[in-house]
């Protein structure tokens, strides 16, 4: 069995606002929600913390910060201080963790090793705000085809590398669709264990037409999501998992329908 | 300065046969050809050998073998037989490599450690006629968004694992494209050594609108093609640099065009 629903806003975002999806959540029975932070903010923080609370959701994830590397200093440090903005929201709502989305190259910028150093920075200025506000720091390796212009945390490998440099309060988003094709996954979720501080599907499709917005819900492609569910939670997670779909195909559906297939394919695909 | 230039066919396989393009390289001075295999066959193998030394070529590789797994015994043993062929063809040829494309999941399998197994077997049960036919086995790791269905071998490291199992005779062809990403690539490299077979060129366009076929000219994006030849070249290299286009726009252009422009890019931008 699957840890409990949760529904990243980003699934229905064309069609509504964190109201709408708090209230979704409420009717068709799924017990998390995960905003992303335009919706969190579309709706006022305090009133969104509310109306989470009296819908008895759990939050489990806030999305997103990260975006660190900048062309220059001023704007890294505007990076710095909008993670910490992102740290205040993320404990204001009782969020799991704050999903990084580190960041790619600055604009007309080929040096990598640059990028990643600009990240481990980032990240090394917002830990100790983020363990005072008791968030956790949670690093999402993106697929490699985002490395150009999303992030250049690539690998889960990676990303513990720089967990265990960060220490306590970081740990990392694990989405199976940025993680799947990986050879060292096996042995990178073994050394992840209790570090996984969330758990995302969809699925990758065959063919996929688009880099960022043509994911499949799960059990539309060729994830093997209960093998590697079986695999994160070897290592003790139990907390949700997470339905985080950007799909151009499923954003034009009515967001009623995709409410009651995710919960059809979590019970049967997940 | 990067390694001799190689025109590697699919570059111009729109409008271009072999016998044009080995006619191309003799009329832009342009040294190396890599053919692959439809070409080569639309040609006959003999009368392109024959027409490769008249014009001085030297052939950096062959594309491609590969493509192992398959739903049925039947299928992998007819991929292991295809090989043979793509084997005796680099022989034919006086190919430097043929360049594996170990193939992707069995259409309808999420079974992907068994996918990775299939292309091992078939792998080892090429590698005899390999050695006696003196054809080096260039494994090429691709971009891990091609891993369901073109290639699951995804990365340097896993491509050097199977090359310390098969030895003699095995070797890896490195495309800019599908390695830049990696955060093991130096260590990985510094691994490699001489057993770097080939060396492929293209660049990561931002932002890329097709998995497949929308690949940039060495400058246009964002890989830092002499960044990644130092180091393929503090290894040993001393082979080619071929320039490998999958790109709709490309294929759209003059193919006289294209090689020029390849020419100018060989020069600045590698």
């Amino acid at each position: 069995m699957p840890g409990p629903l949760s529904l990243n806003t980003v699934t229905v975002k064309e069609r509504w606002g964190l109201r709408e999806c708090i209230e979704g959540c409420a009717r068709h029975g799924i017990p998390g929600i995960s905003p992303w932070r335009d919706v969190l903010q579309g709706m006022g923080v305090e009133a969104a913390a509310r109306a989470i609370r009296d819908a008895g959701l759990s939050v489990s994830g806030l999305c997103r910060g990260g975006m660190f590397p900048a062309a220059d200093a001023g704007g890294r440090a505007a990076a710095i201080e909008d993670n910490r903005r992102a740290i205040a929201e993320a404990h204001a709502i009782g969020a799991a963790c704050l999903v990084m989305v580190c960041g790619g190259l600055p604009p007309g910028s080929k040096d990598l090793e640059g990028a990643r150093a600009m990240v481990r920075d980032g990240l090394h200025a917002i830990m100790e705000e983020a363990r005072a506000a008791g968030v956790t720091i949670a690093l999402e390796p993106l697929h490699p085809m985002t490395c150009a212009d999303r992030s250049v945390l690539s690998t889960l490998g990676q990303a513990l590398d720089l967990c265990d440099e960060l220490g306590e309060g970081s740990g990392v988003a694990l989405d199976v669709y940025h993680v799947w094709w990986d050879p060292a996954l096996r042995a990178q979720l073994a050394r992840a264990g209790r570090r996984i501080a969330a758990f995302h599907v969809c699925d990758w499709l065959v063919p996929t037409t688009d880099t960022v917005f043509d994911r499949g819900l799960p059990g539309e492609g060729v994830i093997d999501i209960p093998g590697i569910r079986a695999m994160v939670e070897a290592g003790g997670y139990r907390g949700h998992t997470e339905v985080e779909i950007l799909s151009r195909r499923w954003w034009a559906a009515d967001p009623d329908d995709v409410l009651q297939e995710i919960k059809r394919r979590h019970a049967t695909a997940c």
